[in-house]
């Protein structure tokens, strides 16, 4: 559920509203009182879902758009116990609803947000962040780094670990079985040959020369024509070197669809590309088109996987 | 014309013959030899527009697709007398078809590009490179420069002049009365309150606020969802900090359509958004609706002046 005074209870009202075929195929973990208030605000009956809860908060209610010490305490005990629930087989993936880093760390979560702790939980050691919309999938390189420590960030090792992990997840997330993977460069021109920034030379081309388990690996391509050839289908997916090189583009073109995926752990994770909002929470305004199709791919993933 | 051994006569040709309007109102600074061997690989007849020819090439021949000292240096005659006749009064402005860097600085010219050689003609000290679209306008603060400089080569007196050359821009070329024009960040999420960079809060900021004679600055925003606020209306212009961050999003949205406007010079000058393509030069490939779109902006700006 996320922060349950964010948007969360309520993009996940409707999602299931408009999917009834999920209903018998999901758990919600999180309370039943802020799913009850969303379907209010939504003018809709609650769905008839298995909705479990993790926490006994000893009567503090939680109010849409007030976050608070409690409400961030409940969305890290709906993570743990989901999380739980997807390590020990339960369940087949986790989709995780926004929650506010600030309230959770406050209530004791340690961790930068939803990918570092599940990261923490699996034992994994390379994650990777990618954006899967209906035109683009793009994974990032560097997240979030200011962009003076973007270059330095880079090393071979991480660019072929992203390539390989991006090569496999295309293979069994989305059975593609000869994926074509592009690595955009990190300067204007790509380079142009060494004159605008070396690190083509010096670091991606080796690292995709690293990348052996790959099978198609393409670039490095400039960078404001590499999201265009990827449109016109001359590549599968991209691999962008930080955090704006990719989500300018994806915000663009699939902008309300887009789905954040982790790479790298043994779990399906999907997640909306957006914030709690808790500016809106309550009103019913938020829209749920980035839950659903989180929802969506976690189940499209998992039946993947499995064949 | 720019290289006549690149696309330049191709795009001239086919622009002066689908805007027959133009041809008493053009005055082409080139080599009628090219225009008459790319009106034949057009299957069109030469435009009757006027030709000057500032140079003798003593019987070299330039040969499409080979660039060569020659062309090179005939690109830059073509460029000092293009340039003489918009400084004296005698043509309004200068749209500049693309030149070889390399081959005219074989030829003598000391210059990075076209932009630094009108600069140095003009003696202006601050120009402002932007990209004109049917749906965006963006200028850029900082240009050709590898990644890993671009966070140190922004300065608060850059940054404010830039500003009010756009401003003074929306203004003046395209009457616009009161321009709202937006400032990207530079950093991931515009920095999130100095926990992803600083440069927002210590040079952004303070930039935009030094733009004094500025009527309606927006920002910084937040990258990754400025170009989608400007495209459903929120701002005139925006200004992003660098190549990457402005040509991606304007090459996915305003594709073959943009011009590159060089905004800091006392004369209009306009260019399309590509190169000399010597690949496909005398193949009749080249698509002309940059060149097209570049000379109609050149004449809606002088226009605009003038009123």
């Amino acid at each position: 559920m996320g922060d349950p005074a964010g948007i969360g209870p309520e993009i996940i009202v409707a999602a299931l509203h408009r999917s009834p075929s999920w209903l018998s195929k999901c758990v919600i973990f999180g309370d039943v009182e802020p799913l009850e208030r969303a379907a209010r605000s939504l003018d809709v009956k609650l769905p008839n879902v298995t909705v479990r809860c993790p926490i006994s908060r000893g009567g503090a209610e939680i109010v849409a758009g007030q976050p608070s010490v409690d409400s961030g305490a409940a969305a890290v005990a709906y993570l743990d116990a989901a999380t739980t629930a997807v390590l020990e087989g339960e369940c087949a993936a986790i989709v995780t609803a926004p929650l506010a880093k600030q309230w959770a760390q406050q209530a004791g979560f340690s961790f930068a947000g939803h990918t570092e702790y599940l990261a923490h939980r699996c034992n994994a050691h390379d994650v990777v962040m990618m954006f899967v919309g209906p035109r683009l999938k793009v994974a990032l390189v560097t997240v979030h780094r200011p962009l003076r420590d973007v270059a330095q960030s880079l090393s071979v090792a991480r660019i072929a670990r992203v390539c390989e992990l991006v090569d496999e997840s295309m293979r069994r997330d989305f059975a593609i079985v000869q994926p074509r993977i592009a690595v955009v460069g990190l300067n204007p021109h790509a380079g142009e040959n060494g004159t605008i920034g070396d690190e083509e030379q010096r670091i991606i081309a080796p690292g995709m020369l690293a990348a052996t388990a790959c099978h198609h690996l393409l670039g490095p391509w400039v960078p404001d024509v590499a999201f265009r050839l990827a449109l016109d289908g001359a590549a599968d997916a991209l691999i962008a070197m930080y955090h704006d090189q990719a989500l300018i583009p994806v915000k663009l073109i699939d902008f309300d669809d887009a789905v954040n995926v982790t790479l790298g752990l043994p779990i399906v994770r999907t997640s909306p590309d957006h914030g709690t909002a808790f500016d809106i929470a309550g009103t019913g305004r938020a829209r749920a088109t980035s839950m659903m199709a989180a929802i969506d791919l976690a189940f499209r993933m998992v039946e993947t996987r499995r064949r």
